[in-house]
């Protein structure tokens, strides 16, 4: 763990990006995998890079359409890539599971700790406000996790301003003082080049996009908030 | 090859995409496969992924970089993620192969016959002016492609419609009075969002993007602009 380089105060709250960071988005492949058996993994892969490009394209030329919009889309798309027959059941399965990803096996405790340490904890997602309602009760941490804030109200996706803007309103906190935390580096630089404080988990040990700044903190789970807070009174 | 399907005139000039649509950028895979015996493909892959993605995400964010220091960035990460060890030598070598890409076979025969007949023919590219420059003239197209346009003056991207915008300046005429012809769907569709007349050169027939608009016209190679525009008097 790298720590404080300023004088400025350790954060008071907490941000967690979902897809990714709490959930597993990799969870849908063993559905992927029954369905088309040797290709899920690619069609995973693939899906989760196309819905990204997605939401970049859309934001940046002012379209915005909804997550599960694009989340679809970049599925057919993809499977179409890959020469893969979807049918509508298959389609289904796939979107269905998105809303049931599995989360990583060290948040329950980890959020519980925080909770204790009444460390307000909140989401800051790409993803509808349906789709985050869903997948956080589907979970278990409904309670853990208020709010949860989609870019949606701002019709723009990370890494544009305006959907990071929306967790410094919500908790009315000056951005240093907020923890955002990402699994995935181009969201914990975006939140970087905004001016919250930033944790990135590596979870896959990815090499660190090379920008021109980085995560301020750098961790491999979610146990790793831990250490960016003011220790327990 | 689609019709117009409205009552506007056919374009009256042309505005090219560079990267992939003039210039052939696989054309690194020989020296990166010279370098990296059977990593090359997913190289130079890689490499053009992270080369977009990292412009989407500086241009959302507002922090512009120059697209060579973003395209070095992301050469620099590819190898990592790929735990290929890249001596200056190679990076060099791979660099100065960025200026030096090929262009499609059809290519000069297609700007001549433009020429002939009288259609300004321009570039509008994400690659910096020197970049640009460096690959037409290398490419023997001088003389042929006028005005080069960089975004860098826009300090945005594509799909940025700041980016696009840079086209309807420079000619002084409305946008759907421009063809915009690239082979990136993506910013075939982009175009097509800002208000262009546009052709997806299809040269790798990959699925269209689904996003909610599709380009003008497809065709397989830069012959198929000679379709769009107005027959020769």
């Amino acid at each position: 763990m790298d720590s404080y380089a300023d004088d400025s105060r350790p954060p008071r709250a907490v941000l967690f990006d979902a897809y990714g960071t709490l959930f597993d988005v990799s969870s849908v492949l063993v559905t992927a995998e029954a369905l088309f058996p040797g290709r899920g993994e690619r069609l995973t892969e693939l899906w989760r890079e196309k819905q990204l490009e997605y939401s970049r394209l859309v934001s940046m030329s002012g379209r915005y359409q909804p997550f599960s919009a694009l989340t679809l889309a970049a599925l057919r798309w993809s499977a179409e890539r890959l020469g893969l027959a979807l049918s509508e059941a298959a389609e289904r399965g796939l979107m269905t599971q998105y809303q049931a990803l599995t989360p990583f096996p060290e948040n329950l405790s980890v959020l519980g700790e925080l909770k204790s340490r009444g460390v307000r904890c909140g989401v800051l997602s790409n993803g509808d406000p349906e789709m985050l309602a869903a997948v956080v009760a589907r979970a278990g941490f409904n309670g853990l996790l208020e709010p949860l804030i989609s870019v949606q109200q701002a019709q723009r996706y990370k890494t544009d301003p305006a959907a990071y803007k929306l967790g410094v309103d919500a908790l009315a906190l000056p951005a240093r003082e907020i923890l955002f935390v990402s699994s995935n580096c181009w969201d914990a630089i975006g939140a970087t080049w905004f001016g919250y404080t930033t944790l990135w988990v590596n979870r896959a040990n990815a090499p660190v996009e090379r920008l021109d700044v980085t995560p301020h903190h750098l961790g491999n789970s979610l146990r790793s908030v831990l250490d960016c807070l003011a220790p327990p009174d």
